[in-house]
Order: structure tokens, then C-alpha cells, then sequence
């Protein structure tokens, strides 16, 4: 079977016509999701040494860093606007794979955008092919080679950035294979680096590890036909089992797009139905944490097994703490990245209320899921059961909840205004005749004006 | 066992007083051995797309590209500089784990001399401890990792790049566990692109994004302090089978660099020993090809599996054929870079003579022997068994092989006696105050200067 080629054609023959209209709506959804992850990482302290380290190095700055003034050249503005977008662990997921889609794909195709015309319609067109790419990759390989230990946000994703980057880039058929195959030689990314800042590096290299592998097959740089497929090629060396069916079957009918969903809160996603049905009762009786006597939670067991933290000291271990996060849930109505910084965690209100919450894990009930008791200080008990935590594909964030988690992630970085016009430019991006319109709204303006 | 930081221990405190005379010795034979490769490959058609395709690309043009005018920034010249090394498939050989251990290791040291004042004793040292870092770590997943697919001087290198560029930035022991780990992540390369333009990029990456692990490291970029022995670290994930004491056993006692050795002869290494016979029969008893009626062969069966084309119709070709081979070794009384032009191999002459050649698979001669028959028209047959072939680690090639096999390989690119000023340079580099002196020599001098 000819994997690579069938793969390689598929994205040079695809046009934007061809995309349903719900599959161009997530694609806005997932951009615009994705420029405020990456707008609101940008001072992250990875980003700041990664940038720092490569700018001396950089070409002509022909790109921009998103949420920032410095300009890079292109490769190098997809790797740190590709880590920007991972740093806070809060980007996309595509459940069935547990890749992360926009980040590698996104950076080079707003960089490509930069340095020539992109409509906006090309651009969803590039973005959407690229994120299919990974996700059928990544299906085909799932989860052998996640448990194997690979990131397959980078493994994959450099496939991803590849084609997306390449069908701006006007590859043929045959330069498609290759860059796909110059890819395939370039996928790398451990799991042992979680929780380091090798983790947002893996899909920054992926972003500018794939842009590379398209530029390269464009000026007649070879590899293997068969790098996905072949003997010793990608799925073969790097996944123990694999079904190559996943990557060809219903190409053009399917698309993984769909199965994309956004986290509502900056935190690992089994907290997330915990943190969903406390933010309900809260809203609904207007709780205060003077209220409540105590919160009871019933489980998951894997909720403590990965976010058991009682007594969280920094600002990144409170995301490792469901007691933390149902607390600040109650007392902000939110969990997002303000409500993980080291000082909201040392408040002495947060601390007094999770230490009023319990977990217990209980085997029967689904990830998903959460039971919730609060017990107020009146002797009421109000309970909640929460059967798919909101940002689930089966409970999707709305629009509106989307551009409420932009607006939170740009507010510390770009002015109001600028922020609003970046959400309506997204909502109507296949309207825009050049897309470089999107990056440059993406980025404080400067008195000096732009290098 | 803590074995990243073991060895980043290792490195970090390394001295050039603690190497022996015979390991400084076989770095410069190394080092002359990979410049001659890498001088030699500059113009190839892989190593022109990827300088094309990065040049637009390239950062402040601080370090060269041996061999040609182009000058790139450090991190591009180490891509360009590793690619160059590998393109004939000519640079050294680790045999125990068929690692190419200069190309990913060289390039970065020689890019970083060109920005800072290096001694030549400190270049050596960098060098002679990466190439340690490589191979230990090789030995330790070989030949299972290997085996699996992945292209063991890619994966293995680009942590002895970012040893070796650790070494000259002076990191701190825990600089440099990050600068392995960050080296680990990017771990990648597939034996499935052997054959295109991808194999030569393999070296050339891993000296790239070794050199890149180094430099981050040194702004204070982390990792998991265990890359290579964590759970999902680089030995976990990549080689199925491994042993880690081969990374840390006796460091400091036992040098990898003195298992090195080097082709004399520009083809796979399983037809060195008849090439190696032919040409002593040859010179001995002074042979032309009109006296020669057949040459037969008895060789290991791996011969005719890899190199059994009859008829090659290309240069390349004719590095898969030991018939053509053996006939350029008559002739010409050498197996060089010129032996496997597309001319040589069309050469009316040496198709007579090969096509008087016949080779037979024989199971119980070793892979480094080879018997050979030659009967001359005039009824003689000479015979040769060949029990190691030179290049071998039991012959290796002696210094003035080294420097023909140099010789032959510069001269179409750079003047004789430039070419005479580099191996006296290498030859004494321990005594060079600035080792930039060595890439200054290995670059064609241009009317205009250097920029």
C-alpha cells in the first residue's frame, strides 16, 4: 500500500471547496484558540531563553513572534511561536490521538503568510490538511507509540506542519512524498522531557522541522518514497503496532478536525469535571467561599493519581492539584492561567477553602465524570453530577466561551481593541484576502513601527 | 544509575593533559580524515538544494563552508559542514557500532572556533569527548537500536555534538546534563532514507541540533536529567534491547577514538578486501588489464548481497558493484572518489575488464577476508588471500595513506598547496594557538576576501 503517495496526493489535490462547511468553522475555532495560547505564552520563561538562544542566529526577520515585537526568519519564528502556543499545557487536543494539532501546524503557515500573499481561505485550507495529516498519523500509530514514550504531538506533528506548509508552497505530487519523507526523518520528542522545557520545544521543532522539510522538497531535496510506510520508515521503527488503514481510509470524507476539542481550564484534563460542576453550583446559587463548610468529590481514580497535590507552593504545582483548582473554581469562577500563578496559590483564602475539599476515587466513575457535594455552612448540600466536563467533544465550548478564553489569554499581552479585531479577523478569516493581516494584529504595535 | 550526569560529569572535567598520546594522535587522523570528506563533498548535489534552500535563511555569516565561499551562521554551517562529510559515504567508521563519528561531532567545534579563540588542545579534546559520547552511547543500544531502523550516527551523534560544543562553551555539569537531554529529545534519523539526499542530512542535523542542545543549555534551557536512562528516555524508547554500563564502564581509561578507522577505498566496506588483493597483486607484479584473462573471487555471501550489481550504468552504481570495483583497482590502481565517476563506470575499458570478473558466495570467508585468483593470458595465476583489509582496525592506514587518500580528495577544490598547509595543520594542532586557522585553510581564497 502506498501510504506516503496516497497521503502526498490527497493533500496537493484538495481544495477549499471540497471542505464541508462545519470542518472550516472548527478550523477558525481551533486557530483562533490557538493565536491566544500562543499569544498569551509568549513571556513564558522557555520562550524567553529559546528566543534569546536563536536570535543571534537568525536570518532576515522576516516573521513575527506572536505577542511580541522581535521578528525572527521564518524557521525560527515557527519554533518559538510553536513552543509559545504549548507552554501553558492549555492548547487544543484531539481526544483520540492526544495530539495537540494547531501547534505544529499553525506556526509555519503564518510565517509562510508573512513573507508572501496567503488568502484566508488558502490558509484554513493548508491548516485544516495539515492537522488531518498528524491526526490519521497519529491514529495509525495510537497508542503504541505514545506508550512507547514519544510525544506524538512532535512525532506526528512534523508530518502535520510538512503538508500544511507544502500546500502553501504548491508541492507537487512528488515533492509532497518527499517532504513528507524528509519529515518522517526528522521526528523526534520524548515523553521523559514532560514537565521541562524540552516539552514546548517539541512542537515548536516540529513546526520548524516540518516548514524545513517543505522547503527543502521544493527546491528537489529527495528522501525515501515509502517514509511513513517503508521497511525501516516512520510507523515501523517508531510504533510497535500500527494500522496504516487509518491514514488512507475515507480521505476527504472524514475529517479530524472535528474530533478537536479546547480546554476550558489551564489545567490536566481530568480535573476538568471537578472544576466544571463546582463553576455551576457556584453560578447558580451565587456561592461565596464563606459558604461552604466543605466540598466533597468523588473521583476518578486517576484525578489523584496525577493531580493529588494537597499543598501546592508554585503556581505550575497547582495545576497538579485538584484541591487547589476546585478552590479557586469556587472563588474566581474560573481556572485559568491567572488562577495558576504562584500568588494565587499562597492566597490565604484559596488555601482556607482547599483545605475544606476531599476527593475520593472511585473506580466506577468514567474520566469524564465527577460527583460533586458542597456543603454550606446553613447545613445545605448542594450536589452536582457532571457526566462529560465541558470542552468535551460531547459538550463542546461554545463560541462565546472560546472568545471569552482569548480574551483572558491576550489580555496581559495586547491592548483591548486589538484583541477584539484579532477574534473578528479569525471568525471570518476565509473573507480575508491576506492572511498576514491575522499575524500583524497578533503583536504589539511599536512606536518604531516594524523592522 | 545516574548515567547522563555521570557522563556530562565526565565531560565537564575532562582535561587535555588526561588523554593518552595515541588518542590525541588518531583526533588528528580523524579530524584530516573528515576535513579531506567534507572538503571534498562541498559540491554535491544534496549538500547545493540544502545550501540553497538554508542560505535565505542563515543568521549573521560567521563560520564557513569548507571547502566553498558561502559563509553561513554557526548552526547552518554545522548542517552544511556534516552533510558535506557524509555525501560519499567515505568518513570514518566506529566499526563496533558502525557510527561516522566525526561528522556530527566536527562541524559544531570548528563553527564555535570561528566565533571565539579555540587552541588546537582544546579543539581535540572537545572532539576526542564527543566522539566518546557518541559511541559509548552507540555501544550501549547496538545493535538492537540499529537493528530497528534508526541511523545510529544521526542518533547517537547529536549527543556527542552537544558534548563536544559543551565542552568548548564550558558548561557546568548541570548544563551539560540538560544540553544531553535536550540533545535526546531531538534524537532522530531512519535507515528507510538511505539512498537520497536524507542519509547525508542525518549526520548533518544531528551536529546542527547537537550544537543548538549545547547553546540553550547554556542560557539555562532544562531537560529531565535523565535523556538517556529515564523511563521514556533515549534508551527506553529507541532500543529495544541495551546495556548502559557501556556508557559509563571505564571512562576515562578506555578511548572510542581508538576504534576508529577509515575507508581507503569510496564503496561499501564489504568489497574492501578484494579491491585491497587486486590492487597489491596489481602493483606488485606490475598488471595491466590487456595481460589479465579473469580475476575470480571467493567472498563473504554479504558481498554479493550488497554489491553484486553486474552492470552498474552510474557512478553510484558502481559502489554496489564489486565487479566494477575490482576492474578501477586494476586500472587505475586505486578506488577513490574518481574510480566512481558516471565516466569511469562507462569507461569502455573497465567494462571489458569487469565483465572478465566473477565473484562466489562463500559462507566461510570472513566478512574482512577475501581470496582472490588472478589467471593472465599468459597461463600464470596469481593469488592473494586478503585476511584484513586495510582500513581495517588490524591494518589501518598508515599517516601517508591518510594523506593521499586527502590528497585525492581536495584536489578538485582547493589549491595544492593550501591543501599541503591543511594536513600540516592538523598533523600539529595541538601546537595551533587558534584552531580558525584550520577552516581558514579550508576555504578557497577569493579575490574580494572574506565577508
Amino acid at each position: 500500500m502506498d501510504v506516503t503517495r496516497s497521503l502526498a496526493r490527497y493533500v496537493v489535490d484538495a481544495t477549499y471547496e471540497s471542505l464541508p462547511a462545519e470542518v472550516i468553522h472548527e478550523a477558525k475555532r481551533s486557530l483562533l484558540n490557538w493565536m491566544g495560547v500562543a499569544i498569551g505564552g509568549c513571556r513564558h520563561e522557555a520562550v524567553e531563553i529559546a528566543l534569546a538562544t536563536v536570535a543571534e542566529f537568525s536570518g532576515p526577520p522576516r516573521a513575527s513572534v506572536l505577542g511580541r515585537t522581535e521578528r525572527l526568519d521564518i524557521l525560527h519564528a515557527a519554533l518559538i511561536n510553536g513552543m509559545s502556543s504549548h507552554v501553558f499545557d492549555f492548547d487544543d487536543t484531539h481526544l483520540a490521538t492526544v495530539i495537540h494539532p494547531s501547534g505544529p501546524v499553525a506556526p509555519g503557515l503564518l510565517a509562510i503568510a508573512e513573507t508572501r500573499p496567503v488568502s484566508g481561505k488558502d490558509l484554513l485550507l493548508a491548516f485544516v490538511l495539515g492537522v488531518e495529516v498528524e491526526c490519521r498519523i497519529g491514529r495509525a500509530v495510537y497508542p503504541s507509540h505514545y506508550d512507547q514514550g514519544w510525544h506524538i504531538t512532535a512525532t506526528a506533528g512534523v508530518f502535520g506542519a510538512a503538508a500544511a506548509a507544502g500546500k502553501l508552497l504548491r508541492l507537487t505530487e512528488q515533492q509532497m512524498v518527499h517532504a513528507l519523507g524528509i519529515a518522517a526523518t526528522q521526528a523526534a520528542g520524548l515523553r521523559e522531557m514532560f514537565g521541562t522545557h524540552c516539552k514546548p520545544f517539541h512542537p515548536g521543532r516540529a513546526a520548524q522541522n516540518g516548514l524545513l522539510s517543505a522547503l527543502l522538497a521544493a527546491r528537489g531535496f529527495n528522501s525515501s518514497t515509502q517514509g511513513i510506510e517503508g521497511r525501516r520508515g516512520f510507523a515501523n521503527v517508531m510504533a510497535a503496532e500500527h494500522n496504516l488503514a487509518e491514514i488512507t481510509d475515507g480521505l476527504g470524507d472524514r475529517f479530524e478536525i472535528l474530533f478537536n476539542t479546547y480546554k476550558p481550564f489551564a489545567c490536566g484534563i481530568v480535573i476538568h469535571p471537578a472544576i466544571d460542576g463546582c463553576i455551576q453550583l457556584r453560578n447558580e446559587y451565587g456561592l461565596t467561599a464563606d459558604q461552604i463548610e466543605r466540598i466533597d468529590l468523588r473521583v476518578n481514580p486517576l484525578v489523584l493519581e496525577l493531580t493529588g497535590k494537597r499543598a501546592p507552593q508554585v503556581g505550575l504545582e497547582g495545576k497538579f492539584s485538584v484541591y487547589h483548582s476546585v478552590a479557586v473554581a469556587i472563588i474566581d469562577g474560573a481556572a485559568g492561567e491567572a488562577q495558576y500563578s504562584d500568588s494565587r496559590v499562597a492566597d490565604p483564602a484559596v488555601v482556607a477553602l482547599r483545605e475544606r475539599v476531599t476527593a475520593t476515587a472511585d473506580p466506577g466513575m468514567p474520566k469524564d465524570a465527577c460527583y460533586v457535594a458542597i456543603t454550606l455552612a446553613d447545613g445545605r448540600v448542594l450536589e452536582r453530577y457532571v457526566p462529560h466536563a465541558v470542552g468535551s467533544l460531547e459538550r463542546p465550548m461554545t463560541d462565546d466561551e472560546l472568545d471569552a478564553k482569548f480574551r483572558a489569554l491576550v489580555a496581559p499581552i495586547l491592548p483591548a481593541n486589538q484583541t477584539e479585531e484579532l477574534i473578528r479577523l479569525c471568525r471570518s478569516l476565509e473573507q480575508l484576502p491576506d492572511s498576514a493581516a491575522l499575524v500583524e494584529k497578533g503583536v504589539p504595535r511599536t512606536e518604531e513601527g516594524r523592522t
